[in-house]
């Protein structure tokens, strides 16, 4: 579930707290820990609050390993640098902030990933092909020799690391490619954001993209997040996210993978 | 001139400050200013000390700003994201702190990047070719009908602005490409990092990046922050990028530009 909690669109009644972003994903987060498995901070969100956003971003992270241990828990921030560079990024999120995971922009290559492969029990998750409109500007470009670009990240960057320390996004708005994906790496997890207000379908995502242990994260947000705005904002969050976990649910049942 | 200041690196009689990595950036930044005409904080070394980090980058934006407001200052953060989270991400650099300009990271698109353009005043400083070794995993990739992707990059973004509001970055280890980016965009601002320590050379950069009007904003890092680490650091900075800046003026004067 993704937390790209936004300042504007959160219910008023918590706006007299001192750090009303963080009181918000709590309540979210204790009314969907049930339907969840990861929670995914949105960095910009945060960045555009300041001081005050990275205090809440820090204390949303404390309250979910403190709270709920077993949860997963991804920065999506999008980085990637020189080697020298993403050392330092790797430091910033996996140990100042203790993440589980963050994602990562590909453009750069080999050494602005390599340094977040190397910290122990954490995961790059990278940019392969992204739910956005914009995605067909360079990703999609055909490359010589017949592969598209987002075939060569996938299929380059797999041999950095392995199973179990990368995964790779590919919008739930693509759910075509993502047979193709799953034909370059049957194993891998994806993370999948844009089923909900970006319009993915939850079905198609796993027709195409489950493979024989689930290998999926499916991410909703705003769906969730902003469900109602009253002081019912938490049974309406429940809610959403227990009708995605329940299709889920059903899928997986569908498939005897549970 | 990079702001990657290494907490770590900074000479250890500066400690005792409550906001060390500031002290060292004002006073490197009154040493060097007259040698200067833009700052790069590199966002990844203030992230790593989390909010003690974001307080001392919101000080240094904020000292330059004042002090020296004629100053250029670039945030380097290589962001990038869907259109709904690049306005987040532009709101954070160009609000919430008062950047000029931003490095952004083209994997995801126009509209990762467009939120960016709309932004009065502004400059968005893309990723074309970077100094780092991994620039030849995916930038230098072969396209179907002969362009090379960070030529595709280039040639697609420069119709989304115009050349006052996006500029690219270019390595200093790549001199040799400079000459075939400037005939794909001959009037625009190329910012080239990896002068120094990166091992590139100006006088090559100069030759094949260089146009009418200069067109090039060059950046060290490292070679003049950690110059010296005694009390005499300032000196030591002060004389590397004064060297620098002779080296630059000596060229443009041999090309009658000043």
């Amino acid at each position: 579930m993704g937390l790209d909690t936004d300042y504007k669109k959160i219910p008023k009644l918590l706006l007299h707290n001192e750090y009303p972003v963080f009181e918000f994903n709590k309540h979210i987060i204790d009314a969907t820990h049930e339907y969840s498995v990861a929670y995914k901070p949105n960095l910009a969100f945060y960045e555009m609050l300041g001081a005050a956003g990275h205090m809440s971003l820090e204390m949303t992270v404390s309250y979910i390993r403190e709270t709920y241990p077993d949860m997963f828990i991804i920065a999506d921030a999008k980085r990637g640098d020189i080697g020298n560079t993403s050392h330092m990024y790797a430091h910033a999120f996996f140990k100042t902030l203790d993440f589980d995971a963050i994602t990562l922009s590909p453009y750069m290559g080999y050494d602005s990933i390599s340094p977040f492969l190397e910290v122990e029990g954490k995961w790059a998750v990278m940019l392969a092909l992204t739910s956005n409109e914009g995605s067909k500007d360079f990703q999609q470009l055909q490359l010589e020799g017949g592969r598209k670009l987002f075939e060569e990240v996938i299929t380059t960057s797999s041999e950095w690391g392995n199973v179990n320390n990368i995964m790779y996004v590919v919008g739930a708005t693509k759910a075509e490619a993502l047979s193709r994906i799953r034909e370059l790496i049957p194993e891998h997890f994806l993370l999948v954001p844009g089923v909900g207000s970006q319009g993915g379908s939850l079905q198609e995502v796993a027709e195409h993209g489950m493979n024989d242990r689930c290998g999926l994260l499916v991410n909703a947000s705003r769906s969730i997040l902003y469900a109602d705005i009253t002081n019912k904002f938490e049974d309406a969050a429940r809610f959403e996210a227990s009708k995605l976990q329940s299709q889920m649910e059903e899928i997986l049942k569908k498939r005897l993978l549970i």
